[in-house]
């Protein structure tokens, strides 16, 4: 289905599912049309809560997101779910299967789940991400799941883009919590040891205590096949936000990202004008001058920035 | 140890193992002194062969790549060996333990290995992998593996700055190579089942051959373990270098890896020399008007950009 620009932006404030899917296409795509709405939907942004889940492979973290949507559906709140898969040539079926688990929900028309791959693009995944976020905020969810696989760049740009970041991890994963102390730290706000009734789980949750005893992170101990432990995590995710608004953290986060996708979008504009300006004959030249070894790219690109005046 | 540009650059050239190092850090660590002394070598490189070699974690590419570097060797080459750990949350000590593996040969002074990982930096591995190459080409290794995973964007970026890729293929993976045909044909000039004496081994092979019987990709069959394979694999290496200078592939695929460099630099260029002039205070104006919702990232671009004259 073809909606014009405003036709877009006005279903999509109604919640209009199909006119989302339709938007976010575009986006996935990189059609600079999906700007133009975007700028109107902006507005109506900024109200929702976006939750980043990450966690490697094996640690049942699509099952523990199906459980968090169930559980927010029943305390009334509206959710949509972006699902990242990063780019890989060895991705067979498997991350495709967990897509399909979340289809369980497809069928309440509250819950909107979209997943996104990209492949050898341009590294815009994280963008992409940055405006499924808005249009999803734009539609009046309540809140926003970001699941990411924790690996790569890409992904720990797109985990940075949400207001509070889960991290999950597995009972067998005891021995390695240590070595991941400090990525760790960084990056999350809850833990959440997923599968915590199977052997090595109580051990897993004691060692992340000892580990965060003196920090902010929320440590949680959950079962995702059990349904145990969702209602603490929602609790903590709650707490978290209440406390983050308070202490004005929320807002020092929220500066940041804007700055960082003012630069984002700024970078892409001043490329896109100066690569025009340069020209493809200069650049040609300078490239056949680097293959004769006559010259090196540092020098090269020298030429090329004098030559546009810099 | 510390040197002064010109000294580094000459004891690179003279195959100094320490002097490569320290520049390899100040690569890593995107030392603005590093691309004086790459500026002064780049009139030495261009003759290394550049070989990427990738897949999946326990496809035992590492062991793979021992083997190869011993048979290289034996063939009176010299050899460079750059690793690279994708940025993850979730590395506990598996990777570090790939890198102590390759240290057998960290006794003969004419194989040089390094590993790379950055975390949360400016994306910009695959800059610093491209500059390590220059690095070992300088020194005169004939041969330069590049090895890396397989996942992510960075990943396969750094795989295409290589003159020819290895896809390393495990046994069990026979029923995914079908899904992932597509990415294959895309990086692969040559694939690699290793293991190939284990269960599921023969299978894989002949589903490849089969899958792959219309183009130029070769297969391998290998074992790491028992050393079978490896000559086969360095020859059909060295069959791909002659063809693919015969046919002029190498020769273009070099311009493309130029003109992507050049362009990466320019960007970096450009950017910086365009924030200076638009100055923090109107930016942080902007931010402040899309915080209060009174203007969208895309407007604040706008007038950014109007503000310096573009």
């Amino acid at each position: 289905m073809i909606f014009m620009s405003a036709e877009l932006s006005k279903r999509i404030l109604q919640g209009d599912v199909r006119a989302a899917a339709s938007l976010m296409s575009r986006i996935e795509n990189g059609d600079a049309k999906a700007k133009a709405v975007l700028r109107t939907l902006y507005a109506h942004t900024g109200r929702a809560h976006v939750i980043g889940v990450t966690g490697a492979a094996g640690t049942g973290k699509s099952s523990l997101i199906d459980r968090m949507i169930a559980e927010y559906r029943r305390r009334n709140k509206t959710v949509g779910v972006l699902a990242v898969d990063p780019s890989s040539l060895f991705s067979g079926g498997a991350l495709l299967g967990d897509r399909i688990r979340m289809r369980d929900h497809f069928l309440d028309d509250k819950v909107f789940v979209r997943s996104f791959a990209t492949r050898g693009g341009t590294g815009g995944l994280s963008t992409a991400i940055r405006e499924a976020i808005y249009v999803l905020d734009a539609m009046a969810k309540d809140v926003i799941l970001v699941e990411t696989i924790g690996v790569g760049q890409d992904q720990l740009e797109i985990a940075a883009l949400a207001h509070l970041v889960v991290v999950v991890l597995a009972p067998e994963m005891g021995d390695e919590v240590q070595a991941m102390k400090a990525g760790l730290a960084e990056i999350a706000d809850i833990l959440v040891v997923n599968k915590a009734d199977l052997p090595g789980g109580d051990a897993t949750f004691e060692r992340l205590k000892a580990l965060f005893a003196d920090g902010d992170i929320s440590i949680i101990a959950a079962s995702a096949l059990r349904n145990e432990g969702i209602q603490s995590l929602l609790d903590s995710i709650d707490k978290h936000r209440t406390r983050s608004l308070g202490n004005g953290s929320y807002q020092r986060n929220r500066l940041r990202l804007y700055r960082q996708e003012v630069l984002s979008l700024l970078r892409e504009r001043l490329i896109a004008e100066w690569e025009k300006r340069i020209g493809g004959a200069a650049l040609d030249k300078q490239i056949k001058l680097i293959a004769e070894r006559r010259t090196d790219p540092y020098s090269a690109v020298d030429e090329l920035v004098k030559k546009i005046g810099l």
